[in-house]
This record gives structure tokens, C-alpha cells and sequence, in this order.
């Protein structure tokens, strides 16, 4: 695909013939993402040296940036101009900031050893310096937005950020509970992943000048998009090896975590299935054989292979929004709708 | 002392006779702490119910609120207007807010089991959540600052988060070592604790529309009294029975804080004092009757009294700030010389 030659009066991107990759996406947002990392590493400085030592471990070992990207992506297809371009770095970097206070909290809750591959901060550095490295880059980020000078751009991270937190309380109260409905699991799941996707693709195209038309539209796609990646990731969490995700096989399992294979798998469940996931999720009796026991239950019901399926639908959802908008030289739009298709197509 | 008499061609306070007490301020503070009361309810609720709970557990619990009652005095001292005063009741909710999410992270850091006399959010709900919600409430913080679209306030209170976060890590690298240096103390204290207070005034007078020479006085204000404020603390923690201050005697002993009191004692110390320091602190071997044996060290070194009087060398500093503040008919500078008093003589 050759985005260069789609031109501004094409009346469609030829949406079948995209492939899923970050690459096109990585390409649009390249000038953009230097400079928003150019942002990070200036601004997780302190005079306290721990600080950059431990926020440094988690964000030089990767992650593929695709929140901040969004960020750049919606300011671009919005049609920003440079001054509005410099703004949408700061906005990426507060972004990537959120993520990165969010994980360093996160594995301070589930107690993880190791994430992407590598040891945990908290494993290392022990929960207090994580829980305080990830306060004081929740506090840098909202630094970062205020020095946008854009309120409103500021109010819909806020307010992410909170929906955040709610989700991941409400995931922590829905462990043990095998037997919790469908929407139980994506009300987690919209608010405790796909809001930052959506705020991060949203503010960007504000901070870009988008209508509130193109800007609610950046917010759905990034919703689609959150909750593809987030199903795919908990399906992956049954299927991955320890090389593909940095941690191993039934890390959700062992945990008593409540994703939707485990919910179609109980669904379609008999008895004595049932009476095997609450032993396992609920009562965290969890013997050696039992995660072998859990693959074969899920592989039985397709459970993996359907989690994916619907992966696909919500990517393909941000997809066809992603089809409405403005066809711009760089090919956004299609770099767009091939990141989408990535997020329900990461390595299996 | 009755403020009202004062009348504003009064050329100073009587800045000798106003006791140390905090009943000014609250007088004073009244109406404004009913509509932040009121604020800090309705914006901690949320669908998960969990949230409200675990918040009101510790917010119902008390403290006094001095540093909500800062931004509302700061804001009436700067003349605000009833709309003004409006946006200083949400500023000083969520002063209050950042305030509460750090005592539940310093709960988790600490492994506390016990706050002003009430088992912590921690022990009863474990760590998890009480992350979660700080992070909540520390997400809702920004949200009703926001609301108050006073962006460069908003900016003084993110920067202060940030330097909160630096202070608490710069304590937890202190611990354990009792040769510190004074300078290292007092950079700990004015950032975790000192900061809050300063940024509370200052935006209080910023958003009463307060001009810089009045808005910088307020944090040099603030920043003194939260100086006298922890120094105060952390003598007592050597002092007060566990009914003053809902914890045992000797907690910052036992988990190796570094404090002045013992700073003063090991700067005077000779060597077999600095062993036992060194033992208890550094090595972290605390026998049965080694609290009973630095008690009365300190005691040897007059360390708790010297440590009492510092605090009120600094409160007396923020009183005479006072002293030269607008003289209101309500009493507003009498009341904050009386409570930067108070932040130094608290209940032994």
C-alpha cells in the first residue's frame, strides 16, 4: 500500500486490502514521537536519582507507545500546526506517564515479578519506591497537560484517569468470581484499558483543532481499538509463551483474574467444569496439573479462538470509523485502521 | 480576643497575645468548610461502591483539615468574591483529596495498621485497594481543579504532587541512617509535608485573587507553619501516648525513621550512643527495651525539647508573615497567627 497516492478526494480508504501493523503508524507519528520522547526522558528527571533509575527500567523496556501515538495520530489527522504538534508531544509524553504510573501500580498489586520480559520495579526496588515513582509521574503528567494551557484537553485526562482506577478496583472485585457476567467484564475492560486509549486518541485530536465531531469519533475508535487490545491480551495470557509476553502462561489464572475465555468457557460450561473453575478462581486451590486442566476445559469450548473472533470485531469496529475520516497525504487513516487491526492481531 | 475590634487602619496584630489554637481558623472558615465538606462527599462517590467506603473510613476519621482551611483563609485574605470563594471550596476539596491519597499510599509504604486511632484502610481492605483509591481521589483532585479553570493554580498543585512524591522517596532513602545531616531532614519535611501547606495558601490567595507579593507570602506562610507542623509530629512520635495520636509511642523508632529528635541525639552522641543508633536504625535490631533506652537518650540530649522548640521557631516565623497581612473585620490574620501557633503546640 502506497498511502501517498490516496488523495484528498478519494471517497474511501480501501479498507480490505490494509494489512494489521504498527509499522505505518510508527512511520505518520516519527517526527512526533521524538520529540514526545525527547519529553519523557526530560521530565522523569528529579534530583532524587532513584526516580529516573526506576521510571527509566520500565519505559526504556519497551512497550510499543501506541497510546502516544494515538495522541500524535489524532493531532495530525485533525490538521494541527506545529505549535498545536508540540502540544500533542506534551500531551503524548502526560500519556505515556499515565500507562507508566498505572503498570508500576499494577504490579505492585498483583505482586508480579516480571513484566515484558523483564524483572518488575517492585521486585527490584520494592513496593513503596514503585508506589511513589508512579505518584510522582501521575503528577508530572498533569504538569506536562497544564503547561499545554489547554483546560478542557486536561479535564478529559482527569476524568480518565479516575475511570481508571475505577476499573481496576471493579477487576479486583470481580476476581474468584468465574460465574460474573459478560458486561461485568467489559465494563472492567472499558475503563480500565480502553479509556486511555480513548482519551489519549480523543485529546490529541482536540489539541489538534478537531471538531467535536472528528474528536468523539477519535474517542470511539480509541475505545474499539482498547478493547481489541485488552481481549486479545487476555486471550494471549492462556495461549503466549513466556518469550511472547514477558510473562508466562496463566499468570491470569494463577491470579483468579476474570477474562472472557473464562467466562465463555463457564458459560458453555457442565457442572463439574464449573465446580473446577471455582475451585481454581475462587478458592485459589490450584494443584499442579490444574492449568494444563484449564487450557484443555477452554480449548474444548474454542474459548481462546472466540475471545480472538471478538478481539476482531471491535478492531474491525475502529476500523470502519477510522474509514470515515479525512484521507490526509501521510495516510493517517489507513496507518489508523491498520494499528486497529494489529491490537486483535498481536503474536499468538 | 475579640477580632472584630480590630479595624483595618489598625497599623499591627497584637502579635503577642494571640494563643496558639486552631478555633479562629474554623470560625473563620465556617461557611467555606461547609460547602468543601459538602464538595469532598459528592465528588469521592462513585458506581464502585468500594470507593466512597474505603475514602470516608479515613476522611470521616478526621484530622483537623488545616490545610483545606488554608486555601479558604488564603482566598478570603486575598478578598475573594463569593464566585471566587466558590472556586476555593473546590480547590480546597481537593487539596484535601491529594492529601488523603497520600496517607493511603503512606499506609501501604509504611505497613500501618493503626491512624488517629482507627485500624487504616490497608489493614482492613488490603493494599490493593488502598492504592487504588488514592490514585482515585488523587484523579478527582484534578478533576475539581479543573472545574475551577484556574490552569496556573492548578499547575502550582501538580508541581506540588510531584515534589510530595520526591519527599516521601527522599525519606525512604534516609531511613536508616541516623548520621544524616539536619539540611537532609528539613529537604524531606518541606517536601512531603511542607509543600502541601504552602501550595494550599498560595492557591487559596492566588484563586481570592490575591497579587503575587500576597500569594508568595501565603506560601512562605504555609510553608513554615507545615515545617513547625511535622517537626511537632515527629517529636510527639517520641512523646504522645497512643490515645493523643491514634499510634504508639516510638513507630518512627521502630520502623527507622529518621527524625530530628534523633538527629540532635546522635549529633551530640558519643560512640556508644551511635552504636546503639546504628543497631537499632540502620541494622534494624530493636530489642524489648531498646524504645525505653533511646527515650532516654533523647531525654540525656534535652532532644524532644529542642526539637518542640525549633517547631515554634518556625511557626513564629509564619506568624510574623501574618502579622503583616490586610487586617480583615472577621479576624482572617489573627486566626492564621493563631494556627501556625497551634501547628507547634499540639497535644503532648
Amino acid at each position: 500500500m502506497n498511502s501517498a497516492v490516496i488523495s484528498s478526494s478519494d471517497p474511501s480508504l480501501p479498507l480490505a486490502e490494509i494489512q494489521a501493523g504498527l509499522d505505518p503508524l510508527i512511520a505518520i507519528t516519527k517526527a512526533g514521537m521524538q520529540a514526545t520522547n525527547a519529553i519523557i526522558v526530560a521530565r522523569m528527571q528529579s534530583e532524587i536519582d532513584l526516580i529516573p533509575t526506576l521510571a527509566s527500567h520500565l519505559i526504556a523496556a519497551g512497550g510499543k507507545r501506541m497510546r502516544p501515538m494515538l495522541t500524535l495520530a489524532g493531532a495530525s489527522l485533525a490538521g494541527a500546526s506545529q505549535n498545536q504538534m508540540d502540544n500533542a508531544a506534551r500531551l503524548a509524553a502526560s500519556v505515556e506517564f499515565i500507562h507508566t504510573a498505572t503498570l508500576l501500580h499494577d504490579d505492585v498489586i498483583d505482586e508480579s515479578d516480571m513484566r515484558r520480559g523483564n524483572k518488575t520495579a517492585s521486585a527490584i526496588w520494592g513496593n513503596e519506591a514503585s508506589v511513589l515513582v508512579g505518584d510522582f509521574l501521575f503528577a508530572r503528567a498533569f504538569e506536562l497537560m497544564v503547561e499545554t494551557g489547554e483546560i478542557t484537553v486536561l479535564g478529559r485526562l482527569a476524568a480518565a484517569a479516575a475511570r481508571i482506577t475505577e476499573g481496576e478496583i471493579a477487576q479486583m472485585l470481580l476476581a474468584g468470581n468465574p460465574g460474573a457476567a459478560r458486561a461485568d467484564y467489559f465494563r472492567v475492560i472499558e475503563a480500565k484499558t480502553a479509556e486511555l486509549f480513548a482519551a489519549a486518541a480523543e485529546t490529541g485530536a482536540m489539541i489538534g483543532g478537531a471538531d467535536k465531531a472528528l474528536s468523539d469519533d477519535m474517542r470511539s475508535y480509541g475505545m474499539a481499538l482498547g478493547i481489541a487490545f485488552q481481549i486479545t491480551d487476555d486471550a494471549l495470557d492462556y495461549a503466549a509463551s513466556s518469550d511472547d509476553m514477558g510473562k508466562a502462561v496463566g499468570d491470569d489464572f494463577k491470579e483468579g483474574k476474570i477474562t472472557l475465555p473464562v467466562i465463555l468457557a463457564w458459560q458453555d460450561g457442565d457442572e463439574a467444569e464449573r465446580s473446577f473453575w471455582r475451585k481454581c478462581l475462587q478458592e485459589g486451590e490450584i494443584g499442579d496439573s490444574d492449568l494444563q486442566e484449564a487450557l484443555a476445559i477452554l480449548e474444548k469450548h474454542n474459548a481462546i479462538t472466540r475471545s480472538l473472533a471478538e478481539a476482531r470485531q471491535h478492531a474491525e469496529a475502529a476500523a470502519a470509523l477510522a474509514q470515515t475520516w479525512p484521507f490526509l497525504s501521510n495516510g493517517t487513516a489507513e496507518a489508523l485502521v491498520a494499528a486497529a487491526r494489529f491490537a486483535a492481531e498481536r503474536t499468538l
